[in-house]
């Protein structure tokens, strides 16, 4: 698909380059690692490209010979894997701030699982849910959405177990909303400071096992719909 | 779930009574059957309500005892279900003509899938896609979100075996975007054209099996996120 009118925006293309002496399988496991925990993590709008790419490229002329990082087992692996990691997020979390129309960005973590699926799908379809999404725009504390999403996602979950809190960031506590399913006594003025944030993390604690997931995902706002609707009296600005 | 401050709008309440002389049994068949080709094949913005409820009640006030509808194999059974078909896909049509900032009214027609349950996953992601969906606000005939939305599915996708065209409300011709993967002669006029009645059929041809699904979706549009995002300033405003 080389039609680069077509992928402006939906697409990423992501290149790291790196002077580690690594061997390539070593260095193409590192990457996977970090990917899955970066890149594949954020969602702005849910609409996947396929072009979306990450290359690293090693040229290996880091001097000293007992950096040569030669299995997944040694010293080296671990501390470029935490390097790599660290770039990855670091990227993956400016897409999001860079995201089309997007206005806050928030953390979503998922805790409690029966399994690392069901995190995983449980944080998504709370980070995509548009009335979720737009209820992020307007700074509302809305759990009724989140655990209605928690609800429809295929993740198994008990409301009445079911706790979700704010965090904001720098802050070492989590503000609870819902506790057990039930309302805490925080207040509506405090927990709209909690999402107030340009960034924020949202906390849910499923409380049927010990998995998790974490996503990095964007608001939805009046700019996206604007934005991706595009002017057809101009072909030209038309979008991917 | 009974704080009706939260549902003002994000659930369903279906009441429909008949005078028919039918069984409880072959009533609530029917209304299964009639419910998944209507209600369940709706969505403005892929966000479920727990509560969504549809009834129906039978008063069997019909007079006539050839009337009485015992199983699902008699006549009467086909024309009930045919009538009770009807009335649920016109009220479920209804709901999507009102959604929230709702524009254009899109039906997605998927055939060609390898089984039925891959036809619906395709035909729901490209309904539930943000940015199929803005397309539609802005009349862009955009067969690539499309085709970027079919891909992400979990229904088979062959690229270079898909379809995608226009039918217009009362038009028996189909104007085709893309055949075969590629692009058509139509002029981009003509596509935009096909897209800019308020109503008008999404036909996608997978070209590798037998199935098809239909979901009718709305577009998604800036009032649609300024009605849900609410206003934190009137919490009495939220909305579920």
């Amino acid at each position: 698909m080389i039609q680069p009118q077509m992928t402006p925006h939906a697409t990423m293309l992501g290149f790291i380059t790196t002077d580690a002496r690594i061997s390539s399988p070593v260095l193409r496991e590192c990457l996977a690692n970090a990917v899955e925990q970066s890149f594949n993590r954020i969602t702005v709008d849910g609409d996947m490209s396929t072009n979306d790419t990450v290359l690293v490229l090693a040229n290996g002329l880091a001097s000293s010979p007992k950096t040569k990082i030669r299995s997944p087992n040694s010293r080296g692996f671990t501390i470029f894997q935490a390097a790599l990691s660290q770039v990855c997020l670091t990227l993956a979390r400016m897409i999001v701030r860079d995201g089309e129309g997007v206005d806050r960005c928030v953390t979503v973590r998922v805790a409690g699982a029966r399994t690392a699926r069901e995190a995983d799908a449980a944080a998504r379809a709370v980070a995509n849910s548009a009335l979720v999404k737009t209820s992020w725009h307007g700074g509302d504390p809305n759990w009724g959405r989140i655990i209605d999403a928690l609800g429809y996602s295929p993740a198994r979950v008990m409301e009445e177990k079911v706790d979700i809190g704010y965090r904001a960031p720098g802050s070492s506590s989590i503000l609870w909303s819902l506790k057990r399913g039930q309302p805490t006594r925080a207040g509506f003025r405090e927990l709209c400071a909690a999402v107030a944030p340009k960034e924020f993390e949202l906390h849910i604690r499923l409380n049927l096992g010990r998995a998790g997931a974490v996503i990095y995902a964007g608001d939805l706002t009046e700019e996206y719909v604007e934005f991706n609707k595009g002017d057809v009296t101009d072909p030209a600005s038309l979008g991917g």
